[in-house]
Formats: C-alpha cells, sequence, structure tokens
C-alpha cells in the first residue's frame, strides 16, 4: 500500500534488519524503526509498535529468523530456544505470533540438522530460517489480497461502506482484510467511500484507518460510534465490512468493542454486514460466541485520550472526573444470524456451521497453508 | 442536588444577580458565575455556560426579571422590549427559553399595567417580573422531581440502568428527566447502579453525568458509547432510561446521537428502554421523527478532544489525521416501537399516538402549566 505516494509494508525485512512502521506515533507522526536483533523485535512486538494479528505474526516469524543469524556455534540451539521462548511472551495470546514463531523454528532447526557438517549446518539453518519467515510475509500479504479480490464484486459503484476499529493493511503486512475489499474496488475503478467508526476507546478508526484510507486517497467521513447506526437508518450506508478478533465454529464473530452494536443496526436497516478475516481466524475448537473470554482492559483507555496539540506535540487528557472508574471490555461477540457473508481468502461463506466447515475443507485443498 | 455535600441547583436567582453552575469547565473545576444584569445572562446562555432545556429556560426567565429591574423610565418598555430580543437571539432554537422570557415579560408588563401610577406601576412589574421567573425555575423543579417520582417504581432493588448523554440536573433546575428517577429510587432506599455512556463527541456522559452521579454518591461506570450494547446482550443492564430533545405527536424521539444504537440493544435483549422528559418536550405539531431536522454540527467535535492534562491544564487535542474530514450530526431518532415508555410529570405512557395523546390532555388538567 501507498505512504506519501510510496509503496509500504507494514513490516519487512532486509536481513538481519527488520523494518516496520512505528504505530505508536500514527496518525502524528510516520516514522520507520529499523530493529537489529530479536530482541529489539521482541520489544517492538511487546510495546505495540506493530500491532494486528497478521503484522505480529510476521514480525515474530523474522524476529525468530533474526535469532538464526545471531546465534553462534557452540550454543547455536540453546540461543533458538532461549529467543523463541522471548519472542513468545511479547503477546501471550495471539495466536498468529506463535505460528510465526514455530514455523520458521522449525524450517531452520530442520536445515540445521539435515546439514552435513556444523558449519555448513548452520548457513543453510540461517538460510532455511530467513525464507521461512519472508514466506510467512508473503504469504499474509496474498491472503490478505485474496481476501480484496473475493470482496470487491460485492463493492458497487459508488458504494457507500461503514467500517469499525482498523482491519486495515496496517493489521496486517499488506492489504488487510476488512479494507482489502475497498482497495481491491477502487483498483478496479469504481468509487468507494468509507464512513470509519472512530472506534473508542483506542481510536483505531481515528488513528489508523482514516490515516491508511488518506494515503491511498479513498474518500471518508470519520464518525465518533453512535453516529453509523442513524446514517444505516437515513438510508446512507450500502453495507457494513469488519474484520474478526476470532470466529468460532458456528460463525459467531468477537472483534473490536462496538462491532455489535453496528450490526443490529445493519439488520434493522437491511443492509448487508459482512465480516473479512483470514481462514485462520477461525477457532473451530470454540463452539459458540459465548465461550469466547472478553479482555476487560485497563479503565484508563476509557477515562484519558491520546492526541495532538496545536504545539505538535502528543500528550494525554484526563476527560472524566477524577475518582470516575470505567469499564473497558475490548472486544465484544455478533453472534452468526446478524452476518451476511464472512470473506476469507478462498471465497465468501456464510456465517454458520455450514460455512465455517466449508471455510475450514478450502483451506486443507488450497495448495499452500495460509498464514 | 449535591456538590460536596451542598444543595445546589443548576442556576438560581438572587435580585438582581444570576448565579449558576459553570458548566464549561465541568468536570474539571466547580465553579459558579455571578451575573449582574440581562447582558451577561444572555452571554451565558450563548457560551454554554449553562446548557439543557430546562436550565436555559430559567435562565432566560430569570434574565428577562433582571431586565425589568434594571430598565428606567421613560425608556422602561422600550428597554425591555430590547432586552427580550436580546435574549431570545442567544439560543435561535430552545423552546423552552422562550418560554421563560415570554412569560416573565407579559407577567410584569400586565402588572405595569395594572398600577395606579407610573412609579408604582414599575415596581409593581418589577415584583411581578421576579415572582415570575422565580416561579419557573420552581416549576422546572418540581416537574423534574415529578417525573422522578413516577420513574422510580420501575427502578427496583439493585437495578443496572444505562444512560446516555446527560439528562441529569445540570440539564435542568434540578433533578433532572433520566436520572430523576434514579435519584429519587435512590432516597426510597434501593440500591442502583449507573452504566453511563460516555456520549461522544461532546462527552456530555464523560464530563457531566459521571460528575453528577459522583456528587450525589450513585454508584456508577463510565463506557465508551459502543459497550452497553454489549453488555445488555450479556445480561448486566436492566433498563435504559434517556432524556430527549424533541418527542414527535406519533412518539419517535429524538434525542442526543447514540440514542438509536442502544434503543435498538436493548430491544435486542429484551430490556425496556425508557424516554424521560417533561411533557413540553413533545411537539404536537410534529407527526413523526422522520419530519424532525437533525443539525449537523462542525467536525471539529468529532476531530478534538478537550481534556485535562496532568499539570491540571485543560486543553484540546486533535485525534484524527490533519486533512481527515468528519460528519457529526448531533442528534438521532429513535422510532417509537423501541421505547418501552415516556415518563413525564404526570406518569408513564406509552410511545403511540394515543400515549402521546394523553400526555398532552394531562397536562391541559393540570393545576399550573408545566415549564
Amino acid at each position: 500500500m501507498q505512504v506519501n505516494g510510496k509503496s509500504y509494508r507494514t513490516v519487512w525485512f532486509e536481513p538481519p534488519y527488520v523494518l516496520m512502521i512505528d504505530q505508536r506515533q500514527l496518525p502524528f507522526a510516520f516514522e520507520l524503526v529499523t530493529l537489529p536483533d530479536h530482541h529489539a523485535t521482541a520489544e517492538a512486538i511487546r510495546n505495540m509498535t506493530v500491532r494486528g494479528a497478521g503484522a505480529i505474526g510476521a514480525t515474530g516469524a523474522f524476529g525468530m529468523a533474526q535469532a538464526f543469524l545471531s546465534a553462534r556455534a557452540p550454543s547455536f540451539e540453546a540461543e533458538l530456544r532461549e529467543a523463541a521462548q522471548c519472542l513468545r511472551e511479547t503477546r501471550p495470546t495471539a495466536q498468529n505470533l506463535f505460528y510465526g514463531i514455530n514455523t520458521v523454528y522449525e524450517a531452520g532447526l530442520s536445515a540445521l540438522h539435515a546439514g552435513s557438517g556444523l558449519d555448513s549446518g548452520i548457513e543453510a539453518a540461517r538460510a532455511a530460517a530467513v525464507q521461512a519467515a519472508q514466506a510467512i510475509a508473503d504469504e499474509d500479504a496474498q491472503c490478505c489480497h485474496r481476501i480484496g479480490l473475493h470482496g470487491a464484486p460485492l463493492i458497487g459503484e459508488g458504494a457507500r461502506v461503514s467500517t469499525h476499529c482498523n482491519a486495515g493493511w496496517l493489521a496486517f503486512v499488506d492489504w488487510g482484510s476488512a479494507l482489502a475489499p475497498i482497495y481491491q474496488a477502487r483498483r478496479e475503478g469504481r468509487y468507494v467511500s468509507v464512513l470509519v467508526d472512530e472506534t473508542r476507546p483506542r481510536g483505531q478508526g481515528a488513528r489508523l484507518t482514516a490515516w491508511e484510507l488518506g494515503q491511498e486517497q479513498v474518500p471518508h467521513r470519520l464518525v465518533t460510534d453512535g453516529v453509523a447506526a442513524f446514517l444505516m437508518a437515513r438510508g446512507e450506508v450500502d453495507l457494513v465490512i469488519v474484520g474478526a478478533d476470532r470466529i468460532a465454529a458456528n460463525g459467531d464473530v468477537a472483534n473490536k468493542i462496538g462491532t455489535y452494536a453496528s450490526a443490529l443496526a445493519a439488520r434493522e436497516a437491511g443492509i448487508p454486514f459482512y465480516v473479512a478475516a483470514p481462514s485462520t481466524t477461525i477457532d473451530p475448537d470454540c463452539a459458540a460466541g459465548r465461550h469466547i473470554p472478553i479482555e476487560e482492559r485497563s479503565d484508563d483507555e476509557v477515562l484519558f485520550v491520546d492526541g495532538k496539540l496545536a504545539s505538535g506535540e502528543v500528550v494525554r487528557v484526563r476527560i472524566a472526573p477524577e475518582g470516575t472508574r470505567g469499564r473497558n471490555p475490548a472486544f465484544d461477540v455478533t453472534p452468526a444470524h446478524l452476518i451476511r457473508g464472512i470473506i476469507t481468502e478462498t471465497g465468501v461463506y456464510p456465517a454458520s456451521p455450514e460455512g465455517i466447515a466449508q471455510i475450514l475443507l478450502a483451506r486443507e485443498k488450497a495448495p499452500r497453508k495460509a498464514t
């Protein structure tokens, strides 16, 4: 995708350096960070320089490859074990992160043990790890592009799309999930405009989605989180596309808090509500949305807002009385019956046990495992 | 109601001074302003030192009474005409404001013309104007208290109430509309807790409702605007009470943006959704909600947030990229079929043409016209 007219990915690897867009600075500053080793890369995951399932998965893979490059005999394997553990601990519940780390770890170790002498084995392991890490990032980008290709036909000329949170390219290596069909429809020459929910409390819509769409020159308007429901009722929205944090086996979807209210309003207005996500977002072991644990985060996110002063300084301000406490569930669950379809890298499926089974089957048949 | 353990009204009159809580400073500072004449009072309405239908109505009445106190023969009547005009122009669409100004104006002029000599007539006019203004404020407070008395039976022991925006005592002279039943239930000895929507973009929930409830020691939690829908679905809310900006003859309700999304979620969860408002909020000339014009305000409210730095300084910060534009409809319309009942000063009525007709009939039969 484009930033200031130049092509970027969210995170990429120029061995031994991992480079990424510093998402903590957006939208007020566009800065790249260069991470020389897996310690620095782990810290970037931990401190949220990078966020979003796909982007974190690729970053973990790159970090693991960095460990292969820096580890030295005779402690080569011990250093790798330690590095894998260090990277895994950055985000204890990020499924894609573990997949990225483990895939690179296993690819490198296989090559190591296949080598004839120790030195040639280490060189082979390093090459295999770097290649595996790059493949994971490429797969993530391709997977999202396929989501865009499958979703784009749902977006007609002049379509007005509502979205929530950031499921754009900043959450993945490239393209994004919910925004990929929009970017693709634009490339196919259609005029599309987007209504962006600001997505309190962390403001991913205001900070990231609005920025992405601006850089890609997609017409958009930012609204506070109660507005889309009303504009749907007034006939000013044609469809809704959101991302997903986890999809249960029955088609229920956990996504950023506020998604459920948007789905209710879409149903009431007769507007299709789509979820766009890689098939890896499905948790087949989770039978229904009610089993998905919902993290309650610190209420500081509710009580304070980060923003930029006229002077350019970015500061945190309190917006509620001293002593007031908040509640901050980070996600909500949208029941399957409110969802028109789930857009994945292999097609658009109904949000139902049958639809989910079809998605899992299509993934098994695919030539490569998606990230 | 209570502030720091002491009783206050939102605005009151100690002739010739109008005193009010400076709502622009809340919740970061509790300051009173003293307004010596109707020019200062008009400016306080204009610059939003005071806001809320009932509070503005009483302030307009007080300002008009101030004009009676300061006007001098021989230009007595000309000065009053000018003052009335000055006060009316502060908020061109505030129905209660015009009612307050006109009632005092007419009461004073009647007394003036009933007087025998010019001087005694002026004294009589001044006394009548002050009395009429105080009566309007008292009527507003009593009307809200009656809303509380009629609404309190809907709130059982341990009830968890969700509310949106600020329809508390700061919006009226005392008690409030949506919060009055909560305050009354508490006085009747029941434990009630409140889930407060922050109400972006202007944050009346975070700034005013949370502050009011804190001062009254009502347990509450602040949430961002998408949260209540999810907590309703999870069974953590028992009922919703909101205020109203305008009620159409068919029972549709215009209220702060975000109200409609809350009503949809309540219906889905099987939770009763009530609107609490003085009967004067009904516009019998407006047949249905779709005829209510919805003001779109400056998108600066979406793009910027006001808050307090750790240093104590209150500042405005930008929360979206430079160049991003927003949309900012200030109100939405909740259709009557989503509303379980309308709580007024004479009782609880269905949100339907019949219910609205009953409210209007009950008001005509009431001993005094409510403000």
